[in-house]
C-alpha cells in the first residue's frame, strides 16, 4: 500500500513535470515562430507540426495561441524584472546615471515591449478567462518587485513617486518603441526615417522622457501632495 | 476645341469628386464594420460586399484595408485636432482646468486612441509605401496644429515643453485607453476589475499622469535646459 501510493505520487510528479517541459517547448516553439513568421500567421497547426505535436495535443496544454502569448509575455517581464534587480540593488545618486542605466535595461528586453505593447489590443482579446486572470495576478506579482528594485535604487523618492514612475515609464515604453528604429527593423516595416516627425532610436527620447517624469515626480513629492 | 477642353475638365472634376465619394463610402463602411465585426474579421470581400462593389472595384480605392484604416485614423485625428483648437482657442491660467478639459477631450476621441494605439504593431505592417508616407506627413500637420492649439492655452510654457507636452501625453493616451475600462467595455474585453491592478476608468489615471508631465515640464523650463 504504501509503496504503492509512493509509486502514484512519483507518476504524479514525473506527470506533471512532464507537462511542464511540453509547455516549455510550446512556449519556446511560438517565440521561435513569432521570429519567422510574425504573429498572424502563427496557427496552433504550425506549431503543432514544428514540434511533431498534433493539433490536438496541443490542446491538452494551452486552449489557444493568445494563451501561449501571455506566458511568453510573463517570463519575458520576469526576465526584466530579474535584470532590474540585478542592476539596481543599491542606490543611485547620479539621476542621469540611473536614466542611463534604466534605459538600456529596457533596451535588453525588446521582444518583452514587443508583445507587452498589444497585451491589451491584440492577446486579450482571445485569451481564456483563466489564463487573463492568472496573467493579472502574476502581473502585478512581477511589478511590484520592480517597485521594489527602484526604491532601492531611488530612496529618497516617496512611494507613489516610485509607484508612478513604474507605471509612467512602462506606458511610454509600450508606445515608444513600436514607432522606434529598432523595432521597425526587427518587424521588418518600412522605416521613413525623415518623414515627418521621422523615426529614430529608442534610447534619446526615452531617456529625455525619463529626466521630464523624474522631475515631476520630485516636484509632487515636494509639494507633499 | 476650347469648349471641348472646359468639358473634359469638368469631366475630370466630377471623376475626382466621384472618386472621394467612393473613398469615403469604403471608409466609413469600414468604421461600421469594426464597430461591428472587429479588425481581424474585416476583409474586402466583406466591405464591398455591404456597398455593393466588386472586391476588384474597391482595388480602384485602396489597396488593402490597413491603407483604409489609416485614412480613417487621420479623419479621427483631424476631429480631434479641430475640437482641441475650439476648445483651446485662449490662455488657461489654471493647470487643473486645463488637465480636466484635455482629459475630457481625449474621451471625446475614442475610436481615435483605439486606431492610434495600433498603427504602428498592427496598420503599418500591411499598408502599402504611398500611404504610409502621406500619413507621416499628414500626422506630423495635424501634430503642428494641435502643439499650437497648447501654445495658445498655456503660453507661459516654452515651445519645447508644449512640443514634448503633446508627444507626452498622446503616447500615455496609447497605452492608458487599452487598459482602461472603457476600451474594454467597447471590445467586449473581460474586465477583471478587482484582479492585480484592477482595471480603472481613464480620467483619473490620465489626469494624474498629466499632472506630473506638466510639472516636470514646468521644472524643465524653469532650469533654462
Amino acid at each position: 500500500m504504501i509503496n504503492g501510493g509512493k509509486e502514484m505520487e512519483f507518476r504524479r510528479a514525473r506527470n506533471a513535470e512532464q507537462k511542464d517541459i511540453r509547455r516549455q517547448q510550446i512556449i519556446n516553439m511560438t517565440a521561435r515562430l513569432l521570429e519567422e513568421i510574425g504573429y498572424e500567421k502563427i496557427t496552433f497547426t504550425e506549431i503543432g507540426k514544428c514540434l511533431s505535436f498534433t493539433r490536438i495535443n496541443l490542446y491538452h496544454y494551452f486552449a489557444n495561441k493568445n494563451d501561449i502569448f501571455l506566458e511568453l509575455l510573463l517570463q519575458d517581464i520576469e526576465e526584466m524584472v530579474q535584470d532590474a534587480e540585478n542592476t539596481f540593488s543599491e542606490p543611485v545618486k547620479n539621476c542621469k546615471v540611473f536614466i542611463g542605466a534604466w534605459t538600456e535595461m529596457m533596451l535588453r528586453h525588446q521582444r518583452m515591449m514587443a508583445l507587452f505593447s498589444i497585451t491589451n489590443t491584440v492577446f486579450l482579446k482571445g485569451a481564456t478567462h483563466e489564463v487573463h486572470e492568472a496573467y493579472r495576478i502574476r502581473l502585478h506579482e512581477l511589478f511590484q518587485r520592480l517597485e521594489r528594485a527602484v526604491r532601492a535604487a531611488l530612496p529618497y523618492f516617496s512611494r507613489t513617486a516610485v509607484s508612478l514612475f513604474v507605471e509612467f515609464e512602462n506606458s511610454y515604453a509600450m508606445t515608444l518603441y513600436p514607432a522606434s528604429m529598432e523595432y521597425k527593423k526587427a518587424q521588418r516595416i518600412e522605416i521613413l526615417e525623415k518623414v515627418g516627425f521621422g523615426t529614430g532610436h529608442f534610447s534619446p527620447q526615452f531617456s529625455k522622457y525619463l529626466e521630464i517624469i523624474l522631475m515631476g515626480l520630485a516636484e509632487k513629492d515636494k509639494n507633499g501632495a
